[in-house]
């Protein structure tokens, strides 16, 4: 099977433009199909504080509200996305900004209002990603660039976490390729001790749960490795979290980053 | 040839959420291949003003330095564009939007800096369009929502006037379709006398030149104008201008709207 490599960007990477241009010089040096699947939550707080949409969060998840769904819609599915299409063009690589409603690409089930009455925030399995669409453009040699951004299909686009885009479409479309699903961040992997960044280079389940039940894990990470082992575990063939300034050393070499085993 | 319809939506439709779906449920009864342009300027203007970024214009025309580039990305290419894409799902029409930079859709060059710096500006010709690519996504059957924003291969997005943008779109592909090309707005036509609404229905070029040197045109029509004439004299079949309210009928009715002759 031909390889495609998912990789997504968090927080630190795209608020700040040097870390940007860092990263996607660094992602340009990967060959072969990509997509890369980005939030944009620090700015998207900035802007809406700014326009008098403070953000309202539960459990670390971010409550979408009408207005805070525009916020989101004009920094995630504009101002980062469209800025970050228009960078890899000038590098040289044809690239394609979607949201989940282009061309029906991720639909998306609101989530249910109780416990907790998140709003605008859509709820994905791997059944909601269009695969045959996700490999028409694939084929005609664009890389994909999606915010964190799906929709219902009834019209309205919903707040959908990055990281779980890039793990269900990771695993949407390992049946047609070999898949390699890399989080990048601001640090060298996922790390033992925090303080003296530690980096720990294998995980499994088992000690992900003991590192989980000693608290070893700052609480930022819990999510993202959830999705990480359920990629793994449904199809995926490679998961890796690592530093996003040497994407191809992570890829490339067992040594850097966490590989999920 | 087949046919394309390009269509200009413009300022007050976009600004109300009434008007923008009375518009999409008029688009939507139009058949065949179709792409759907707008800018979102007064949108642009109020989030700017909210964000400490007012206005700057010379002649009509936005001065669009970083910050403004900013904003407008937000606006035009997110809220507004995002939302169109998600609507027009939602009732049912497979759509997809892109700006300029997306898969190099249109390429600009940045407006010289004399005798006005209008900064992040982008100048368009029929050369600018990639008409091979725009074919390959009206033949995956894909509506396309295009904002007022092109870059310059460089890694830069620039802000380019959507009645530009449509009349140029005109011209690049009626080598290869019929192209019907309709401005659409919150009046009925251009207007020989604005308070008593008379509507012109056929407009040639010395009538128009003639209502200019008389003022009788008011001043936001002229460069719409000039796009319009220019598109009729480039090989586009069929130009209008009318009501955004009732598409089919301006389409199909000649007492509709103003027809450029």
């Amino acid at each position: 099977m031909e390889k495609l490599h998912v990789v997504k960007i968090g927080g630190k990477v795209i608020d700040n433009e040097g870390s940007l241009e860092t990263f996607l010089k660094s992602f340009l040096k990967v060959e072969g199909k990509k997509v890369l699947i980005h939030g944009g939550g620090k700015i998207a707080t900035q802007v809406g504080l700014k326009l008098g949409v403070p953000p309202r969060m539960e459990k670390g998840r971010r409550i979408t509200d009408w207005d805070t769904l525009e916020v989101v819609t004009m920094v995630y599915g504009g101002l980062v996305n469209r800025k970050i299409v228009a960078m890899l063009q000038g590098m040289g690589e044809s690239s394609i900004g979607l949201t989940g409603a282009d061309a029906n690409l991720i639909k998306a089930k609101m989530r249910p209002k109780h416990p907790v009455d998140f709003g605008y925030v859509g709820d994905i399995e791997k059944a909601s990603i269009n695969v045959e669409m996700v490999q028409k453009f694939l084929d005609m040699d664009l890389t994909l660039v999606l915010p964190a951004l799906t929709h219902d299909g009834a019209g309205n686009l919903l707040n959908t976490n990055a990281d779980t885009i890039a793990a269900t479409f990771a695993i949407a479309l390992a049946d047609k390729y070999d898949v390699s699903l890399n989080f990048c961040f601001e640090e060298d992997g996922v790390l033992s001790d925090y303080y003296k960044k530690t980096v720990v280079h294998k995980l499994d389940r088992p000690t992900y749960k003991q590192y989980e039940e000693d608290g070893v894990i700052f609480t930022g990470m819990l999510p993202k490795l959830q999705n990480a082992f359920q990629a793994k575990e449904s199809g995926v063939k490679e998961v890796k979290i690592g530093h996003f300034q040497n994407l191809e050393d992570l890829m490339k070499d067992n040594k850097k980053g966490t590989t999920i085993t």
